[in-house]
């Protein structure tokens, strides 16, 4: 029995095979989407498949220069280390509280819990509900809106999507307060419609995600090089 | 003057705009390489560049789960650990001997150094040079030939893939050895060409390798559970 | 009210004073280990609490070449970056499966759930026990075995301490197998004895485990500059 | 041939040998120090060794909430990320700019070129000399000092002390600006009189620094759970 095993890729006479399909082959073919969708779900996607896949991954694609990841890798930079140690600091800076409620939306969804055991059970508790609720999106997250929109244009609204928004009305009518779906809520009941195991959800999200970390980390380096710090004036000593 | 400058998104009535361009656009339109052709190089993308720029991401998207970059990501879930640190830990294990090439390849490529001169000094100075050789391929790197060809064919085959070949034929008049053009050099080339700033472009690997990262971890999420470690019969102790 | 508070340090006329004393006055006294104390737990310590702490993060301070942290570092460093990322990636490699069980076995030890009613509940849920077994050590776990010993001589052996022998106790007469407190439990137990916070327990261990780390970091650094990789016979490949 | 070779550790009959040294020894004797000194520099220290050893690392241990390492610790931890992922980020926030020049620092040391020289090749070149010069202190770095001040007491201050000193005396005299000899100097100068190789320094740094982060990201844990994100009036948007 060998010690590391995968059904991820191969060499064949010096050549990759990613799932079982010629590396080779789709360099020619040069469809990023489809050796993603194949990478990560094992097959190549369907037309609509493709579309909603990748309708997903623009969603997440950037969140602006003030959200913790693009900070941090902004800081890595500012000190001066270099762009993969700028992404991965970026990267350590998702979590639950920011991208990384996708997992957790996910086992949510999928489990046999119905929606009012769930807000009830989650209410109870006083945690956060994964998947729902956001900084700024009070009322909806229009990236949710736009891709279930889509969803329900091309056929992919199906239990999962329609047990996200259960729980949305759940939510309100037990709390008599709007808490939208969020885009990791979107995101997790979307690519679970796909077909992906929830456990590469988070991957994905922080695939996409990366791709502003990396716009981010580029723009700092042609910052003046002086080290990004705080603010005396930002800090309230509450020790002796 | 404001601490945090940034010409990459903002945000105007709580909507984020990229570059210029509405999110939810972009997430409307669907179109994953145009949105990461536009955060990167500042422009929405003709559809040769598209093209050219989608065969360089698949050509980088997977290696192999022999590489260090899959198997540091596998040590980390290994431990016990969640896929962001899985994939912090894979992309610092990218590196100049390991994908981190890219940067130098492109300075190489710019710079106004003649190819003769470029292969005397790195020879004198007995340093690899970057984007050159590779492990396994050491005639020709098919994935790297395959780019070409591409960009032969849709108009990308400008200076910078003319001076990476005048290099390598500098290198067998200087040698008497083959040093084939790797992915490394390729995708320096080729991303000069499209007109990216060499800073972003190993930014812009680490992405697409980050797609084989993700597939890595979460196969090893399905293992066993039982931390990697080597076996004793690889160690040699040569202290006291 | 300010965004960022702090009690560990703050500056007076360009002058650091750590936990109220003034920084310049610990370089004066040297004590390193006092000093740590003082950062982590918020007062100098007195010669036995010194004595007890100073033997915890001895025991802690190396673990082979082998191991999971060990390698991730080395690898890192073999694809050719810098320290500091090799430490982070090694630091990524720790986990609750490896170094990471240290909070998990603070929280039952200072629950008040009884050790049999923990042992029941454990052993019915299939999962591991923090702070208990070893791969290696499968009877006791001789660094264990020697902090505790260091406890009862100079007092601490207190009700954490009874309460992992307690734990282990109850687990040999609901399993009929022995299953030592492994490093983690020790650690654990004789850290809360001092009254550290059970939260500041894992950084506590990651820093002692780091100076191993450094060691291999820089080993590896007087290598032959080939990234590692794994062999061709040890990889079984299993998809289609 | 092995494919892992070290002269760090070994284990013989299950037990853990460092450097030569039985690893239980080292925590019967309780001496934390000594062991990291017998860890990276391959002997035990002499008394004075200890002490000077132990000043340099006190001297780097806190450096205040504000610095890019407290920071991009406490970040990871807002979003939700455990202590080992903090403390990686924090780490990948020390870079040149902050606490990585004491390897250049000693490279230049150690070098055969003339302060002069040294100080004449930096000024045309315009970049930083590393190892000198500080954002807050301006005049000289008093922790330098202090650490300065007792290797004269203890006979450690030799060759390379005076060397730093030169330089800080050619570059007064050739830019009649004085730009005192920071913490990072003084260190690398004083490990290097302890015999340590130039590669171990920044881990070393790193090690003493990192006692800091451990303290600000067991703080930020107590936090109210918000993740850490840039206000909107400290934000410029510079694009189109």
């Amino acid at each position: 029995m060998k010690k590391w095993k995968t059904a991820i890729s191969t060499r064949k006479n010096n050549e990759l095979f990613i799932r079982g399909v010629r590396h080779l082959d789709l360099v020619e073919r040069s469809d990023f989407i489809a050796s993603l969708f194949l990478l990560w779900r094992g097959t190549l996607p369907s037309a609509n498949e493709k579309t909603m896949f990748e309708a997903i991954l623009v969603s997440a694609i950037e969140h602006g220069i003030d959200v913790p990841s693009s900070v941090a890798s902004r800081i890595a930079v500012s000190t001066g280390n270099q762009m993969n140690s700028a992404l991965a600091s970026g990267i350590l800076a998702l979590g639950r509280r920011h991208g990384g409620a996708i997992e957790g939306a996910a086992l949510l969804l999928q489990s046999g819990e119905a929606p009012d055991e769930i807000v009830r059970r989650i209410i109870s508790s006083k945690e956060k509900i994964p998947g729902f609720g956001h900084r700024l999106y009070k009322e909806k997250d229009p990236r949710a809106e736009a891709l279930f929109l889509r969803a329900q244009k091309i056929g992919f609204f199906g239990v999962f999507a329609k047990k996200a928004h259960d729980i949305k009305t759940a939510l309100e009518r037990a709390s008599a307060k709007i808490l939208p779906i969020n885009i990791d809520g979107a995101m997790a009941a979307l690519l679970l419609e796909l077909g992906f195991d929830p456990r590469i959800l988070w991957g994905i999200f922080i695939f996409a995600r990366t791709a502003g970390l990396i716009a981010h980390a580029q723009e700092e380096l042609d910052e003046t090089g002086v080290y990004r710090h705080l603010d005396e004036e930002d800090i309230e000593y509450t020790g002796k």
